[in-house]
């Protein structure tokens, strides 16, 4: 509250590619420190978990937006404004459930992999930008939005589009009673 | 040559938070994988080497920024074009030797440590920044500069300013023709 006036403005906006980079070197420690790619993608999912947690009240004092009143705005307001503002793309969105809770962000381009080639031949089941899944499922969380995110497609991988899937599970209560 | 016109304007520009918390991230993998905080120091340092080699071509398309003709409008350049673009702060420079191949760069405020309060006390020697000291040495050499690069002072540390010194080796030419 307390925040200067045009702080936004003059300081929060930076280029990306110190972010591209850094994230391509903690991959690659990740990558030295387990051997199995499925370790390495739990663990980024696990840190990115950490972060959204916390990018949260960022994102909220900073993009100004409301409360959302569907899954279908929710998925709209990651896209648009999150995506925009951390990454500097707009990912296009789908809903693909008849139920209403499943979505789709499709990246024609995906910043983070701006210095990646491609994978190696021995990390073919790494899912690079997995630390994205764990920042959306944290950050959903403390808006009390519980939700399954993973990617199901890749252009990493060979896949025309990079495709973060996002189920929004109708369980979010129980589950934070439970805990 | 190729790149779209705009293209800075409209996609380069992120908030930086989520290069704070990946960074942090990266930092707590690397102290979770070595004890001593002096290699924590050096993998940083290496780290950050890494992505100034690669970091420097994009700074150069993006700046516009024209060759510098002495150690003071490169240490300038750094603090008011580099840091201004990738961390979105200006730290003030100062000329720490006679000789004029020595300065600091002073830091009021350093967004990296944003979400960081303080050092763990077993983490006394960390220095969490150090990537940055890899990054401005490897983009210097990318120029034929060679430069040592280290903090000096570090508020984490309970000093009153953030200090990064650099300070120019005049060997460049020596060092590039022994490789």
């Amino acid at each position: 509250m307390s925040r200067p006036q045009g702080r936004k403005q003059e300081n929060h906006k930076i280029s990306r590619e110190l972010l591209v980079l850094t994230y391509g070197a903690l991959v690659a420690q990740l990558c030295k420190d387990y051997e199995k790619d499925e370790d390495v993608n739990t663990c980024l999912d696990r840190m990115g978990y950490g972060i959204g947690i916390r990018l949260i009240d960022d994102f909220l004092a900073h993009s100004a937006v409301k409360k959302c009143r569907s899954y279908s705005e929710t998925a709209d307001m990651i896209a648009q404004v999150a995506f925009k503002m951390y990454l500097g793309v707009t990912p296009s969105v789908s809903c693909s459930s008849a139920a209403g809770n499943e979505f789709s962000l499709i990246l024609d381009k995906n910043p983070l992999v701006d210095f990646v080639e491609e994978l190696p031949a021995e990390r073919a089941s790494l899912c690079y930008c997995n630390l994205l899944c764990g920042v959306i499922r944290g950050a959903l969380e403390m808006v009390h939005l519980a939700a399954e995110v993973t990617f199901l497609q890749d252009r990493l991988k060979g896949d025309a589009v990079t495709e973060i899937g996002i189920t929004f599970l109708r369980k979010a209560e129980d589950r934070k009673h439970k805990r």
